[in-house]
């Protein structure tokens, strides 16, 4: 018997061009066989965004956000209809949506807008009359009728939505690589793909540096439980699930490594140690528009002074670096001390939960190998380390090999 | 005192790239001076459309109208969204529309839908607001929200109603050309540009073969009495007006000459001359979806049988020969005869109503050129003669002459 109803979402390069868009009609149409429904979320083809904001910022230093909507919403517009195209030249039913025509109501906030409700009517009636429905990622509709976009990873929300509001059983993510894996193959041979993780390893794994899904369409995978498959279009092989916690899932201690390499490091010496100081800091750091990440604060040995470091993207570091030292004069610190030759090495695996041990293990696994620990943080099921950055290949190598992520 | 408002619509050529976009926003900005509310409606980037279309058929050899309209739409509202953010590099408040944000309702035939109502709300709203509003031509939306095209010359027909909608007091069609000409200046080296001519005029020029404006564009202006400005958005120098007919306009017999070499002819002899044949004829080849211009029948001398002759685009010649052989074999008609090389050559003019002659002179002209007159016919304000295609231009020039088009 046919499975009820699949979600699948094709990125940007899936349809980057004629043979591809034909190859992911192809895909769509098999899948048609096996289950009841099929919709399908596209992306823009391939490059059509990035040309399409290089000819508006020719225009105007400063496009407004509306119209930036408008005028990128057209490129899963183009994708969309041409899938539509070529499923129907396969000799299969389809139609295409834009996200205000299946109802995806979002606020105003444009070019980062969020999804307030979805109507789907429109699918759900198209879906009856046995059509395969393509919708476009990435856009929505405001109340008064403008187009939204809803930001970087747009169309893997968009295609998490619909499954939660469609009650789908799965919700496949197509992309250009074959799935998670346990970190970089770039930097480790022998890196593995994941078969099951979890979303909240997910989440720390994509925090942390694997930039396969944006973290907002996990947390509402997460939220609905939404099973999500991340595998490549240009592949048959199954990819990753993403799913919530359950016995299913291989018993580790560590899922994966991650690494990532583009922040630095700010110091702030000699604050004050008494309450507020630390909330001024990163008060006024919020309002210069600063993403601050890892903050550490150890305790102060004279109960009158302490350290306070924290991370910055290393777009950010010139700013960053400005206007901590105005927060240091006002606040009566010491000097600032900043490292840009930083790197963060983290493990990850909601098994450490129940596995004593993991964080010495990574720790003693660094001092074998020479390398030492500037910062350290945990989560609840992540710890992560912030190395000099020139270590960072062989500390993921090392990791990797010592948590067995290579061999499971 | 600023006149109250104005339409103005920038035809494909006029935004093909970046420094003509800003070129249009530059003149939108300056007529913001002079009118207090300004409505414009752009066309697709110069080739979009036509690169649109080419990868739809790469992918279906039929894709269904309702996919091409979803795709197709998407080159006027890059361009619109564009040309917003131009003007608002410009330093002016100005706002996009696609055609169902204005509430462009058209009826459900895709790819050549008529406009049925306009609501224009979001407009009137904007240009409260005091902002340039930037309306994507050629496109609107059915009841359902499924958007639609209005064929070709789509975006001149959405300026036009708009311009009817909010009682334009003028309606600017930019274009690459700078105007309406007495005849084809390639052909003739004297052509003048005409300063002021009738919508009948443009009507009888635009079917018989001045491609300026399309004639359905030209009928709701004239119906709506909306005058219209063609003219060069390469040039500050005024265009030509198209105006109802009346005292400002120059008294002359003749306004233009225009030809069309792209027709074939095809006589079907000895038709039996009772009624119902001709009826017969022409809604088996309108069946067939060819489509007849110029249709010829003279007197049948024995009351018997008679000719019947018609003209097709060159492009149906061969469907069109072929249907009309198995209709002359069904009424017991005899022999087909078929000339492509033909053209038709017209002179049109409101005057030749009010100055007898008009037609005697032309035929004289022809015949002072030794040009053989295969077919004539004529409406109230045009005379066309079909002859051999290798005279079209030596005869254009001659009744360019004679009727003094060049010196007035």
């Amino acid at each position: 018997m046919n499975k009820e109803i699949i979600v699948q979402k094709f990125g940007g390069s899936s349809v980057a061009n004629i043979e591809r868009i034909k190859n992911v009609a192809r895909r769509v149409v098999a899948t048609k066989t096996k289950f009841n429904h099929v919709v399908v979320v596209v992306s823009a083809l391939g490059d059509t965004t990035d040309e399409l904001e290089a000819m508006a910022f020719q225009l105007s230093k400063n496009p407004t956000d509306r119209e930036m909507d408008m005028l990128m919403s057209t490129g899963e517009q183009i994708s969309c209809a041409l899938l539509a195209i070529a499923i129907k030249g396969l000799g299969k039913n389809s139609i295409s949506f834009t996200g205000g025509q299946v109802g995806i109501i979002t606020d105003t906030s444009h070019t980062h807008a969020r999804i307030q409700k979805i109507d789907a009517k429109r699918i759900r009636k198209a879906l009856d009359e046995n059509k395969i429905v393509i919708v476009t990622g990435y856009q929505g509709i405001t109340e008064e009728n403008d187009i939204t976009t809803l930001g970087r990873g747009g169309s893997d929300l968009t295609a998490v939505a619909l499954a939660q509001t469609l009650k789908a059983n799965v919700c496949e993510i197509y992309t250009d690589v074959d799935g998670i894996y346990t970190t970089d193959p770039r930097i480790v041979q022998e890196a593995r793909k994941i078969k099951v993780i979890t979303f909240d390893e997910m989440l720390e794994m994509a925090s942390l540096g694997a930039q396969v899904m944006q973290a907002r369409s996990i947390e509402v995978a997460k939220r609905f439980n939404i099973p999500l498959h991340v595998r490549s279009s240009f592949s048959k092989e199954e990819g990753t699930m993403i799913v919530q916690d359950n016995e299913k899932l291989e018993e580790v201690a560590v899922r994966g490594v991650t690494c990532n390499k583009s922040e630095a490091k700010i110091t702030i010496c000699a604050v004050p140690d008494k309450p507020g100081a630390a909330s001024k800091i990163f008060t006024w750091l919020a309002k210069a528009g600063i993403n601050v990440d890892t903050i550490v604060q150890n305790i102060s040995h004279d109960r009158q002074r302490t350290d306070i470091s924290f991370t910055v993207p290393d777009a950010q570091f010139t700013k960053a670096l400005a206007t901590t030292k105005k927060i240091a004069q006002k606040i009566g610190a010491g000097e600032i001390l900043d490292d840009q030759e930083i790197a963060r090495v983290s493990v990850v695996g909601s098994g450490m939960r129940s596995h004593p041990g993991i964080a010495a293990k990574m720790f003693q696994t660094l001092a074998d190998n020479k390398i030492n620990i500037d910062m350290i943080t945990t989560s609840e099921i992540s710890i992560s380390c912030i190395i000099n950055y020139k270590h960072t290949d062989k500390a993921v190598r090392a990791l990797h090999k010592k948590f067995n992520l290579g061999q499971i």
